[in-house]
């Protein structure tokens, strides 16, 4: 597996201010901001004195050849930095990777240059290619600041970007970043859309079509808004976060691998909009496409399976909206030369019983170990899912694939060959049998007599957040009943689990408010449309 | 002059936790992170770790009765802040308004409870009066992060609010902050929607109505993107930062007033919004309305002038986009029921001579002291205005206006009255005949003969903004030749004046690019189509 790296992003322009101020020696900062990085200058100091600078001013810190960007907070108080040093927040600090007493220069950074782009966007302006690959090589490069990134989500959003500029912001997002190379003419992937709590199919799609001998090197996400991603889920069976080295040798060795996609940076400029689209619920179809689209290419896929859930409380609400989200996907992935199978699926409900890191990754093992515990409608799912993709192996015809899938889970080789995967990427020691689950539970119980007509996947995945879903790994949301099925009244519809006591009470009063769950006849059940097979 | 409080905010909701986080300390950190509230927790302190909090979360401090909201970063170093303290950055420190040593409560907020509203904005759907009133609510109370904030502004610019909805949202943003009462039948105030640099008539029109009798108390914002507003013109003649109670005082004994209307907390939500608008330069005809309306309505005014200046480089481009925003200005004021005089005026080029706030206050002093050397079109500009809002007095025959104005301006009365409001303010002891201005100057020189046949206000601003207007006050652009005028190749066009070096450079750098001054002939001046008088 090779890699290639993103073409340089052109120097900043020159601003005359570095001399001035190359004589800051730096200083780490003990403080975590997140994300963001802060450098912290002395009121006093004489760069920031003569820079003309003011607090929160975007500033570019140059060491050892190195640049980063900053926001600039002015500190009153030389105990924590002096006025000839610059400090540095935690991930700051670890960016720019010079040591505590190197010289340093601060210097106002340039504002972005690709603006006028975004400002054109704003207004309702068609981009054209190089527009796209401006914004985006200043997005991945931490140009934009919070504002003008959520600018760029809502206008890409609002403005329905026609799908040729879907395609230059997908060009230019793989453009962003590394693309991996596995030199092998099929190199399958899945992807889901997401909105479905509990659908970790992946987790068993990529054992199985590895133990069949497809190439599946699967990186996933950790979730931002939702109560687990699949990276969040594999994290509490093995160790996600793996070199690039790693990965490659994992995969050559057992033909699969479920790790998380941050360490290879791939398509960076996606993370940068997620951070920012999630908080707001925006899941325009421009920007999905493009950042499902970008990942799998970059990650050096060749033949992609998307699951897309429909249903009422899914992402995707009707089957004339899969279809227009299916067109725009198909048309993008071909001008990408990305082989890509649409399926639609069944998002009436959540998918499995758990719905957080341990409660998904028990399911996860029951499926894969043949316990009669286990959620039939997720092993279902997944032998669907992996017998599709089993059928672009070229020797296998179309049809036989789901039999051939259930053939590899029957038999334990999809579990021997999770087994052997989390050996190699490095194993947590989990315990199906003895999960360790937030000790702070509480159940909802059925007000009445009748048939579960309707699960509310938002409400299910709130409530499963508030509960501390993913950081508590052991918190979450695990159902006992699933539509059709007749319950009698005081009867535990689901329980929730915390680990601590303020995510138990938040989790408690959104389910006061609204349990998720609509209890009615059976014929309130609402029909699914989709294919069963 | 007496003063309406909004109504109190709901209560937050309990989440149960404070009584467990109560034994904290309160200590300041000197860190100036501007107008982001931050709070400094130890990662070792228990209130940290019990409360599954994380860097970047937002949270609440209680003490005393009061209730601030900040966003929490963690850290690692007990000298900044100690596990049993919690520290507050210098604005946070300021607004809870407790003293070092005090105990706190701290807890994460509560979402704020307008957030389906605002998605449901986002989505393009039609908010009612009170989704508004709930969105504008939590923005007056610092309950919306950034990425929230954006989100509504931009989705508010493309999804053009209908006019009812303008009118919701303006009513909304008066109702959010103090309103002011000055128990007379007819008060006046003028605004300009902005983007034509220079354009310091305000600072003429107050003390030229005041002088004839009318009631004028005017407050004004401070630049956020241009070089210079009302409120940093007027900081070099006099104090602006003026309490409630003196600026009433100063009004009654004086007619008028020309004051920063930040300590009047007058539709606060407003500030919030332009504080990402701005930067944007998102100027949506929804939000400017609601934003001049709102403030003004709050301020106690019953009769607004509202200078709207069309050109190729304003603000309004066209007549008939200038009539669209008329008709929507118009509708709402009716609603308001706040009486409303619009004045379309001429925005082909910046107004006055000088760009920057020292600049400006010599053009203003100048008009006054009726010098040879004022300029003739922001003197015109002035009377003009200011006569159209003497003729709100009901003993005024329409059309007196002009020469009742230019009877004050010519006899000194103006000067007087302005010396007077100046005095009572707070003198800053501006002599216009020795102004101090940034010593680090360039020209920009005409390159060919010819007429001055456009001056672009959006690269003149940007320009004196480089150059460090308004927080450097001496800095700015000084304009030598408007258009029509006749010149020499190598003449002058305009002198840049900075503060700092780094200034002088950004400046320079971008008056190479573009000067903002295009040379013709005399038939290439664009005529002008508004009202001569």
């Amino acid at each position: 597996m090779t890699v290639v790296n993103p073409a340089p992003s052109s120097p900043a322009p020159t601003n005359g201010n570095h001399a001035a101020a190359a004589s800051l020696i730096l200083r780490r900062v003990a403080i975590d901001t997140s994300r963001e990085n802060v450098v912290y200058l002395n009121r006093d100091c004489e760069a920031f004195r003569a820079g003309g600078l003011q607090a929160l001013a975007k500033v570019e810190i140059r060491a050892n050849g190195k640049r980063i960007l900053a926001t600039l907070n002015v500190v009153d108080d030389t105990s924590i930095v002096a006025c000839h040093e610059l400090g540095l927040s935690e991930d700051a600090f670890a960016q720019l990777g010079a040591p505590d007493g190197h010289r340093v220069a601060i210097a106002r950074a340039a504002p972005a240059e690709s603006m006028p782009a975004l400002f054109r966007k704003i207004a309702d302006e068609r981009l054209n290619r190089d527009e796209f690959h401006g914004i985006v090589r200043d997005i991945a490069g931490h140009r934009y600041s919070t504002i003008e990134l959520t600018a760029f989500v809502v206008a890409c959003k609002r403005g329905e970007l026609d799908r040729e500029e879907v395609f230059f912001l997908t060009d230019a997002m793989v453009a962003s970043g590394r693309r991996l190379d596995w030199h092998e003419p099929l190199v399958v992937d899945k992807h889901c859309i997401g909105g479905i709590p509990g659908n970790r199919t992946s987790m068993l799609v990529v054992p199985i079509v590895a133990a069949h001998g497809l190439l599946c090197p699967k990186t996933s996400s950790r979730a931002i808004t939702s109560p687990a991603g699949t990276a969040d889920t594999m994290a509490v069976l093995a160790q996600v976060e793996l070199p690039l080295d790693k990965l490659a040798n994992i995969v050559r060795e057992h033909r699969g691998c479920l790790a998380w996609g941050g360490t290879a940076d791939l398509s960076p400029a996606d993370d940068v909009l997620i951070s920012v689209a999630r908080p707001l619920s925006i899941d325009s179809p421009a920007l999905m496409v493009a950042s499902i689209l970008s990942k799998k290419i970059a990650a050096g896929s060749t033949h992609l399976l998307l699951d897309m859930p429909v249903g009422a409380t899914a992402k995707v609400r009707s089957m004339p909206e899969a279809q227009r989200l299916r067109r725009l996907i198909e048309y993008v992935a071909h001008r990408m030369h990305l082989s890509l199978d649409v399926v639609v699926t069944d998002g009436r409900q959540p998918i499995g019983r758990g719905i957080g890191p341990v409660l998904e990754a028990r399911d996860v093992m029951r499926v894969l170990e043949n316990d009669p515990r286990a959620p039939d409608d997720l092993r279902q799912k997944s032998l669907r899912l992996a017998g599709r993709l089993i059928e672009s192996d070229p020797d296998v015809r179309g049809g036989d694939g789901f039999g051939i899938a259930r053939d590899i889970l029957d038999s334990g080789r999809a579990l021997a060959r999770m087994n052997a995967i989390i050996a190699a990427q490095g194993s947590q020691r989990f315990d199906h049998h003895h999960a360790h689950l937030g000790v702070l539970t509480f159940d909802v119980l059925a007000p009445c007599a009748g048939v579960v007509a309707g699960i509310d996947n938002f409400q299910i995945a709130h409530i499963a957040r508030l509960a501390g879903a993913p950081k508590a790994k052991g918190a979450g949301v695990e159902l006992f009943h699933k539509l059709g099925e007749t319950v009698a009244p005081g009867a535990p519809l689901y329980r929730v689990y915390a680990e601590f006591p303020a995510d138990r009470a938040f989790a408690q009063q959104a389910a006061r408010k609204a349990t998720g769950y609509l209890i009615g006849d059976a014929d309130d059940v609402p029909p699914v449309a989709v294919e069963s097979r």
